[in-house]
């Protein structure tokens, strides 16, 4: 793989203009529109596009491409803004296509349990206009991120447990290639075994492969009754362990987060709850009226097998709200803590049989490095994270923090791990890829250079050196 | 993509004497052992390979692929040769590697609830190792397949409505691809965003990608109770639009399996049964005790509601067992009803709300075109077949079945289906794969030539020219 390059001022000249006439003022370039576009969330400095343009179409993404491929002008794609490893950042300049405004909801076949919508809607948009179809699309990252940008990081959240990730709820995509040619992939089946799975290879390709500028969704009943509460345990491992058997008898729970006592602590001053200050599970259980209760009683018994002191359920919507509405602003209530610092948010996931392990050496890193940080995690998928408060003032503290990064990575790989369950790789993780793939890198590293080998669908993303 | 062409002689050759001084009496190469691995379920006609060899190990397979790779000789991976669309056939000679000594079962993490298998395992012996783990491994094609052949052909089963197909319930692949080089990819974690998902590109690859030399598997654990029963209807219409409701409200249905009439029938006639010959519903719901008897309450409730006329299930395990392994017989009871008959089996999954449509027009061509056919399906995912009784000896019949199984795919094609729900392309559907494709062929083949640049892997599968 040739060392790409910032393309040649003319170039760009060129693709101003062309664009320009396209799209009117559908381009922008001022500074601060720019540096927006390369929001990281993450601490990671700065690296603005050199334009941004707003395409109302695929006729228009299409030809957005073709231009910038026929100029070797490098292409972001930009959903929401709300990816954590630096994918939006634009290392080469070039252009960053925000798809905000291809945010319609297409076609709902309530009976087909599917939905077509473009790229740019938002999960929560999505939901909202489902309302009053019994149906819904469970897949809950933290922010209210578009569903185009959850396929390119695979996203998942706190029901992937129960309805698993995007990979599992994608059946169908419209992509259009770095050239500017537009395929779909998949079907409107539940199934298909028609050839390779593009659609599951585009999925979490970060847009380095193709521009997502369709997607059908599997969606899902809303079931009957939900039920949900909290069970507090003495320690962090008393609470995995009861995990481990809900997950291993295959109890249909709809989720379960674990949370430390610092992040507890967090959500009790941020979110005005009185919860008892130690590792924690949250917990919903969904289904028929009678199931769901059954699976609650069953979750309620492991809990207490396993030490619980304290369990509460309730199937009261305004009081479950409450409390899941606390479980997705943690990250903001652990930023709270410690005012005036810059979150960063780890993310490893591994067989859940290591997860107390590792969260337990989690722990005993952030104070022997004296970092403050609060642990949650979601645990039926072995899936963790350490939302670290860091001081972007302090020299000290940079080393630090990047060294206890590392070590949540190299312990998750140790036991057989990924350097991440759901936010993907972007530019933060690309030395954690090249150590987790090993030789399948350079398949990877084939496949793009097949697809693109212009190597101008954002560049600088994903393929780096192991450290 | 070059025509591809078969070997010289003298590569041959060089390959034969190579891999004898390798493997010794593991390189077969009479007639009949060559033609038994072109085995071909489905009246196609036989293209024998030059010679099979039987590997031991991953490096073996390596060893066998690096020389095939120098000598530009193909390779065909063979698994239990329970393939139905001419997979396993060597139109260009070449080697067939036979993986059935690789079926080892290496671990398994009970508490993690994966296994690590050989290819070459089946999936009834792996199923049989884990009988005191209460485990499962759920897939089910009918045939008892190799667990590699089920990853190749992205297979599934009565049990995907609930568990998912190959791609939801692999982990983790170690493939050796087509120059020798051995990759692994995915990891133990549940999910994972780590990169682009190779190993769900290999999962439906059918062979041309690489070879699957060891596969990391999600095991479920067996529910604490499962009751099955029948459902018998006054037509198809009626079954169908239960199954329709049942989907909707996310009842967590086990299994639930259509048999038409005819197909009923056969299966009286064949496993002794006594049921009432009308189009029927299997149907299986597991769970908690109390979660399993609510759900087949509700299934029994929709069912009656949409005109069923008997409706019987039993939690006794004999009982259910007669069942299901008549279903799994089905094949075979519908070719007893014409003796000296060829089976053809065509494979259609289409969204929910064509279903019944789609086995309506099947039925009424099946009258139309005075073919013999039963038909039976996954309905709760859309995936029906249509078992064809052929005669190969009659002249006037095999156009009439070339134009049926044509129209099978062409209608779920028109509805946003898929031409194959779970058997794979081959080489019996590589027209209606590039009809189902379009553009996106292209992509395929771009990734095949990235990755198997001299066409050795499985060559004339997959890749054909629309009709």
């Amino acid at each position: 793989m040739n060392a790409i390059v910032k393309p040649a001022e003319a170039a760009l000249d060129v693709v101003r203009a062309t664009l320009g006439a396209l799209l009117g003022d559908r381009l922008q370039t001022s500074q601060a529109l720019r540096e927006q576009h390369a929001n990281t969330a993450t601490g990671r400095g700065t690296e603005a596009p050199d334009l941004v343009v707003y395409p109302l179409n695929t006729q228009e993404v299409s030809a957005i491409l073709r231009c910038c491929w026929e100029n070797g002008v490098p292409v972001i794609a930009f959903g929401a803004g709300s990816s954590l490893e630096g994918q939006l950042n634009a290392p080469l300049g070039g252009v960053s296509v925000d798809m905000s405004r291809m945010n319609a909801l297409q076609e709902v076949r309530a009976e087909d349990l599917l939905a077509v919508v473009q790229p740019g809607m938002t999960r929560k948009a999505l939901n909202h206009e489902l309302r009053a179809t019994g149906l819904q699309f469970p897949i809950d990252p933290g922010a209210d991120a578009s569903i185009g940008g959850m396929c390119a990081t695979r996203a998942s959240g706190t029901n992937a447990v129960r309805y698993g990730t995007m990979a599992e709820n994608v059946l169908a995509l419209e992509v259009v290639l770095a050239d500017g040619q537009v395929i779909r992939t998949g079907s409107r089946a539940a199934k298909s075994s028609a050839g390779y799975d593009l659609t599951r290879l585009m999925i979490g390709s970060e847009g380095t492969l193709g521009i997502i500028t369709e997607v059908t969704l599997r969606l899902r009943g809303i079931p009957e009754e939900t039920l949900g509460g909290v069970a507090a345990f003495p320690d962090l491992d008393s609470a995995c362990a009861a995990v481990i058997v809900m997950v291993q008898i295959g109890l249909e729970v709809g989720r379960v987060e674990l949370l430390d006592a610092a992040q507890i602590r967090a959500c009790n001053a941020y979110s005005k709850l009185q919860l008892e200050e130690v590792p924690t599970l949250f917990f919903e259980c969904a289904g028929s009226d009678t199931s769901a209760r059954d699976a609650a009683q069953t979750f309620a018994d492991i809990a207490e097998e396993h030490g619980a002191t304290s369990i509460n359920w309730s199937s009261d919507r305004e009081t479950r709200n409450k409390l899941w509405q606390a479980r997705h602003d943690s990250y903001w209530a652990a930023l709270a803590l410690r005012p005036a610092c810059k979150g960063l948010v780890s993310d490893a996931c591994v067989p859940i049989s290591a997860l107390a392990d590792n969260i337990a050496a989690a722990q005993a890193d952030l104070l022997e490095k004296q970092l403050i940080g609060t642990i949650l995690g979601h645990v039926g998928d072995g899936n963790f994270h350490v939302v670290l408060m860091t001081d972007p003032e302090d020299m000290e503290e940079a080393p630090k923090v990047s060294a206890f990064l590392k070590g949540i990575t190299e312990r998750a790989q140790a036991v057989g791990g990924t350097c991440t369950g759901e936010h993907g790789i972007g530019q933060g993780k690309m030395a954690a890829l090249a150590a987790e793939a090993g030789p399948s890198l350079d398949v990877m590293r084939a496949i793009k250079l097949a697809l693109d080998p212009r190597q101008i669908l954002n560049p600088g993303k994903l393929f780096g050196a192991a450290q």
